[in-house]
């Protein structure tokens, strides 16, 4: 992905509240920054916040955090929030290559929305849900694991069923069209909302471990 | 699915040299019918035999079995084998319910081609693929299991593959759209030709265990 850079974006990450810029101090004791012990939700490349906006709005009994790398993409969640306050979301502008840095057996559920699907075979270790990122997560949950992914991407879906299966996951929930089942609960992503639109399937699986 | 009766049906079936009528007394010795100890694969549903027949001309050195419960169906198979000298091909006019009376450790591949989806849930345990049905072909197997479905048919298969990976299976090849992956090597059966022309995704997966 390309992106514009956006000028003050860096400026102003550093000075919202929404944003943890000391992660790694915090890593093991998010607790403290909510200030309650509630169910902790993590979705990786948060990009523009829509979803996790949403969510954090609706479920004010559930903390979420959001991780996105791109500052020029945060920025514009962190404008959305201008005249709302939410005590229940906090963003990091951080890789999730280094997630379990950042979480030590904390999180219960994760989401990853519209991953880049990386195509190319040599760098499939890139991809949310290669092996090495799962591996990754392992430490970051609390007891039970939980994924919930979705994408329009076919084949990293493909892929992602074997990997996260391969790798001891159940399936819990599957939906090979997500928008044809009309789903109420559905949360749109931006980009979700963008290519249904323009009439791409949706795949959505749930999982545990 | 309601079938038009085919007159005379029964007997072209009893008397056709491709069915093996009295299979129960196989059992275990599928061997002895090829004269030889290729692999064999077994189609469940085998209907009007389109797939199992080009498998059966296109892989002389595999051996295939297709059972069909109904006679009106199997009929269409059996005349297209008329004037076709086909020694690695049978059929069984049977219900797979009784799969586990018919095969002793001898299938090395089993297709499951458009299988009827079932749809309520008080008929689940009448899909191939619900795990009463696994736990039947258990013993039905060489050594490996090796199952391979295909289906137009969405919910069936998002039913599948989290019935499959729960009992067991590994996910080994995954297509959500077979016909788009242009594989030259897929064999059709006359549903799949039927329902993909009218745009249906196809979908197929392949699992071992």
């Amino acid at each position: 992905m390309r992106l514009r850079k956006v000028k003050g974006a860096k400026e102003a990450i550093a000075n919202s509240n929404y944003v943890i810029a000391d992660f790694k101090k915090n890593r093991g004791q998010y607790e403290k920054i909510f200030n309650n012990n509630n169910a902790l939700h993590l979705e990786i490349g948060t990009g523009k916040g829509k979803f996790i906006i949403e969510n954090a709005t609706l479920n004010p009994h559930i903390n979420y955090i959001g991780i996105e790398k791109y500052d020029s993409v945060l920025i514009r969640a962190i404008e959305k929030l201008d005249n709302v306050i939410l005590n229940n979301l906090r963003f990091i502008n951080e890789d999730a290559i280094n997630i379990a840095e950042i979480f030590d057996k904390e999180i219960d559920t994760l989401y990853l929305n519209f991953s880049d699907p990386w195509p190319k075979n040599r760098h499939e270790h890139r991809r949310l849900t290669s092996p090495e990122f799962l591996k990754r997560y392992e430490s970051i949950f609390k007891v039970n694991k939980h994924i919930i992914m979705k994408t329009d991407n076919r084949q990293l879906f493909e892929y992602s069923l074997k990997s996260l299966t391969d790798n001891g996951y159940k399936i819990e929930n599957l939906s090979l069209d997500l928008h044809k089942d009309n789903d109420k609960l559905n949360i749109m992503t931006e980009y979700e909302e963008k290519f249904s639109k323009k009439g791409s399937t949706i795949y959505r699986v749930e999982v545990k471990k």
